[in-house]
């Protein structure tokens, strides 16, 4: 992170109320507050950490208005409604720093074909590849090294970083970001088993991503058998995730890395999959559900629920159940300890 | 899926019998029953959606020869010796349209070392790279972005999709179908543990891939410590699967998404490995096994055996457990009156 | 491996003591020994392979200096001090040949910023970008179709494979190893949760890998918020592995394919983490703990502990709860015999 602010402008970008202190050193990092040093910003964003405030080394500290401690020599205290909001507002200034929008136009060594349609305000990187009919929308930014296959569509402001891959007839809405390497299109794992061999069935549909999705490094997202995968707006999928042929994804989910999603399960709105769970195929996971990191979902999930486990039950129960398993050693002593008692073999006869 | 059919080439291409109605829709699109609108085309697959048969939008209906019921306006119904059959002849006609084969030739773009030897027939795409050595056969498609290292052989009839990456020294049969960020022969994961550091093993065996393999996006293939990883013939592996070093995968295998199988481990002929499933190394899944999705495969398993859970242990034993142990609070408290009755203690005093 | 050495290239390369038997045969291949062939090199490593000797194909055989069997005929026997050692600076010397040294320079297909700094000694292979402000140090091989984004760093002596991409301001060590398709830098997956829908928390940190790390093909490391996810030197991370933001870990770690380790965990050095294992964020897993194959960390591991199972627990406490589980169907029939026998009801009325 190469930045480099002024501390005026620092204040000016936290809409500071007041200061406290001064300092010389110019702000080119960002840091928790035990682990700043100088020339770094910092911020008390949770009162749990208030006590690390005296001890940072950090040249420029966002705190909340009341905040009364006093700083060290060479550090400014900037006074701000929310130290929180304030840091979001300088990181999106950083993120611009770090991805300046690229200038619009087609890099030389892109492989365009005559039929795309480029918008002029978009942008096209080195070593692209964009196929026959393909439709690249206003500001769009397909940074490098990626292919865009025929007749696909990449919506207004959207980015595809470099290595992503999205295969013909597929599209994306409006403000999609693709992380570097994912997949989209490729064909879902649809056989038929003849004769000893599993003959391919051909998958003929597309990919759907709506509005404002993000999707994470690596991920994979099959295209229909035929008619459509797809990812409705607003949600957001971490790396290395798979999502399979026929899948529908509602609004606003959050799927978090390594989740595997099988052939036409639907998710409605708002549901949350934890890291590395997965799902059977053709059922459904209702409206704002969510699932623990690793559970295992083999039947629908009722709207609102919170499932864990393999296979994944509600939460509680899975909680309880899994305390209890750890008794377990103690529960055959006690049953022995009955038999016993009783003058009853130890063992079952079966 | 650009198509565009007219309702008389939809007949000639699903060799139907006899049909009844008529429209004048152009079909465009191909759907569910539930799910087509004008233009689609849909079909019943499967007598259990029968009832959808009347309801549906679709302007071309495939039935089976002894369907009784009559058309809608503007709706046409092919009466067909199998709709399934039909159907998928129709989907190839589509496949063919939507992937169109590709003219031969080596794409200006493409960096092809001098000694790499390029069928005629074979086309080599945009932004390829070609080492020293490497063979691409006949008809064979390398369609973009993608890399051959040195000596790599791509047998006849193969596709490599865009990002594909094939190692050098490893080896395609013929009709193999790789899906785009494919990875074959990058490095097992040998290391020694000397003086308190990890020292490489150095992997120098290859990767051989039978004919008619087909193998999913972003899915990775470790090349052997020395001999070689390989997979036989007609098996078909999903996403994000990770094949290590020295593994044996049989032939008609189905390895499903994000599995994984660790170093040296050998899967016998027609093994069904089910989503996120793993299996330690070195060890033998004996012919025709299958394990359930998220199965954790540690010691050999028998042929034709069907495993579950984690560790996998027979299937119908891991649903009864499972099933116990969702009972374990009633259990517990069972053990509990039994005490109380008998005067013993609550608890063990282990 | 088109390798090809002649019987005294090997034995000079093997440091041979003595030999008995003699072979007209080139070698062209390494195999073990029972699945030797002519023109093959084998070597007996471990005793309890001993018995396999007298009975391999292979035209040169490796063997402990106390060996004291007699050759086949066209087969040589070289006594080594210690096979293994022998064949190591065997393997070395093929895999030199496997992936010769590239010459320095940038290939003319690279597109190149001008404000990159390559060294002389490097090579950039083709098709490669290589963003402003870089940096690529001495005898760094950055191999074909790789990205290296704006200021990041890439180390003396480190190899980036085929579809690297090393994004923005991330920088590498010495002697770094990256397989192909490895995605550095990609965005941490943070949102806040604003109106009903997800509002992106920029990521404006970076990642920072120390010298002589290996990471496996299609793994994904994020970058932090802010300041920096970090693996330490000497780590050894495989396929598909994710590493979310903000996670740092330590020294000489072993994370084996498809580990998913959330945001801001702290692996300590020396942790070694099995296949498809994962844990959650926020935790630290102390030095030199193990955890097994697919489990599932959700607390703080302490340092030198070996755990298992999901939620993982204690090895050999999960492994005496999985006996015992597999022992409950016995145990409700047992229950049931003693409720019997007292005269209560089967079940619990709760």
């Amino acid at each position: 992170m190469q930045v480099q602010f002024t501390a005026a402008e620092i204040a000016a970008l936290a809409e500071a109320k007041s200061s406290r202190g001064a300092t010389h050193a110019t702000v080119r990092g960002l840091a928790a507050l035990a682990e700043a040093g100088p020339g770094d910003l910092s911020f008390l964003g949770n009162a749990k950490y208030k006590t690390e405030v005296p001890g940072t080394r950090a040249s420029v500290v966002l705190l909340p208005a009341d905040y009364t401690g006093e700083p060290a020599p060479d550090q400014l205290y900037l006074l701000v409604a929310n130290p929180s909001v304030a840091l979001a507002r300088i990181c999106a200034r950083i993120e611009r720093e770090l991805w300046p929008r690229p200038a619009p136009g087609v890099h030389a060594s892109a492989v365009v074909a005559p039929t795309a349609r480029i918008a002029a305000s978009a942008t096209v990187g080195p070593l692209c590849v964009i196929e026959e009919g393909a439709v690249i929308g206003e500001r769009a930014h397909v940074q490098a090294q990626v292919f865009v296959g025929r007749n696909a569509i990449v919506g207004d402001d959207s980015w595809l970083m470099p290595g992503v891959i999205l295969a013909a007839e597929c599209a994306l809405g409006r403000r999609v970001r693709l992380q570097p390497g994912v997949v989209i299109g490729s064909d879902g794992f649809g056989y038929e088993f003849v004769q000893g061999r599993h003959e391919k069935v051909p998958q003929v549909g597309s990919v759907e991503i709506g509005d404002d999705v993000e999707i994470g490094a690596n991920s994979t997202l099959d295209r229909a058998r035929f008619s459509r995968t797809s990812v409705g707006e607003g949600t957001k999928i971490d790396n290395l995730v798979q999502i399979a042929h026929n899948v529908r994804i509602g609004r606003h989910c959050l799927i978090c890395a390594q989740v595997g999603i099988s052939g036409s399960a639907t998710l409605e709105d708002y549901v949350v999959m934890g890291g590395q769970a997965g799902s059977a195929g053709h059922l459904t996971i209702g409206k704002g559900a969510k699932a623990g990191g690793r559970a295992g979902i083999v039947s629908d999930i009722p709207a609102g629920a919170f499932v864990n486990g393999n296979p994944a039950i509600p939460y509680m129960l899975e909680r309880r159940i899994a305390v209890l398993s750890q008794r377990l050693p103690d529960l055959f002593k006690r049953v022995d300890a009955i038999a016993d008692h009783l003058g009853l073999a130890k063992k079952s006869s079966s």
